[in-house]
């Protein structure tokens, strides 16, 4: 049992930093793991935690592992547990005021709630702790859209 | 790339507020927004972040958007994925201890499972950061209960 | 309405612990509150939270009830949701590098998707706020394996 350092006399910080994603298309899996690296580099927080978090409820925040056959393996579950195909009253609305260029997106809805819109990562001796095969990924659940993702650090 | 003011002479505060409801039915999504945002104001953080969770096994918090037809969907979807008639072997438990008052609730541990007990949001200029669309909700997956929300406000 | 006491003059703690967990088999859901607990103990903290992470994109952390029978029902659900036995392309590729000992693991990243790799727990007097019936799990959806859980408290 080993206990990170405890400097209690350290100034503590909060961190904010929003950027901007263009997603190419639904369901797609944007691995921003390097960018929330570079804000925690930048930041000079040693000790704390970065909270990740998606200002949108078609696109989740999740980690997992960042290879291509296994990406499409996610997008086919996400499908089958709310197929993009099937009937939702949510499309009715999106539909009578589509002229904001909203196109049916229950399905999109529906697995984000199963997803989520945060993940929270510890951060030690300035380096996120994420293990050997975690990435942090944006996960879009709609169409082709700019998302914002805000990375809020806390720390000394 | 914007960083929040790094105020970091300010005075850190933990801040805990626990707040009670009573929910009408299972399964019910109930915004719970407003709640977080007075907290949030009474606080007096303007940066760090807010974290709401559920003291419950089978009442959920998640984010996404208020809108009537939607939540029905997603009642929809969850019934789907853990039917409240079928059979879980929890409920020969809760039956066999029937005079808690606990009515077999399988379904609703399982979709609790899915969904999860606590969402983290930033706090940026002394508000809430949500989306245009996001709204917090507790999800009663059970039957109409009083549930305790706590909400845990770190910032400066 | 009530507030936690706001000693603002009390010293700030980061303080992160990790510890080993061997898991036995897959799915499993592994206790680990007690383990939260006495890191929250030991670390004196008073009020603030718990972070608790898994480092793993096959394991997950999740916040349920630790009743026996409810367990299983979980375990038959993930297992309708993401079988083991169906086909992912995941599994094709880990077969080419099964070299490293890697067993065709689809469903435990599909199933973990679903799940999530944190939990956010608040403390309060020295205490995790978790309530009657939550306990916090460890849920391996892979094999028997070594994971390890990173606990980062934040608070005074």
């Amino acid at each position: 049992m080993e206990w990170a350092p405890d400097k209690e006399e350290d100034k503590m910080k909060f961190l904010s930093q929003t950027f901007m994603i263009r997603t190419e298309k639904g369901p797609q899996f944007i691995d921003i793991t390097e960018r929330v690296e570079e804000v925690t580099r930048q930041s000079g927080v040693s000790n704390g935690f970065a909270v990740i978090f998606s200002k949108h409820t078609t696109a989740a925040i999740r980690i997992n592992e960042n290879e291509p056959a296994l990406l499409g393996d996610m997008e086919r579950m996400l499908e089958q547990i709310a197929p993009s195909c099937a009937e939702y009253k949510h499309n009715e609305f999106a539909h009578a005021f589509s002229d904001n260029g909203e196109r049916p997106n229950g399905h999109s809805h529906c697995q984000h709630l199963l997803l989520g819109a945060s993940e929270a990562v510890p951060i030690v001796d300035g380096k996120l702790i994420v293990g050997q095969w975690q990435r942090v990924f944006l996960v879009e659940l709609d169409r082709a859209r700019d998302r914002e993702v805000v990375v809020q650090l806390v720390g000394e």
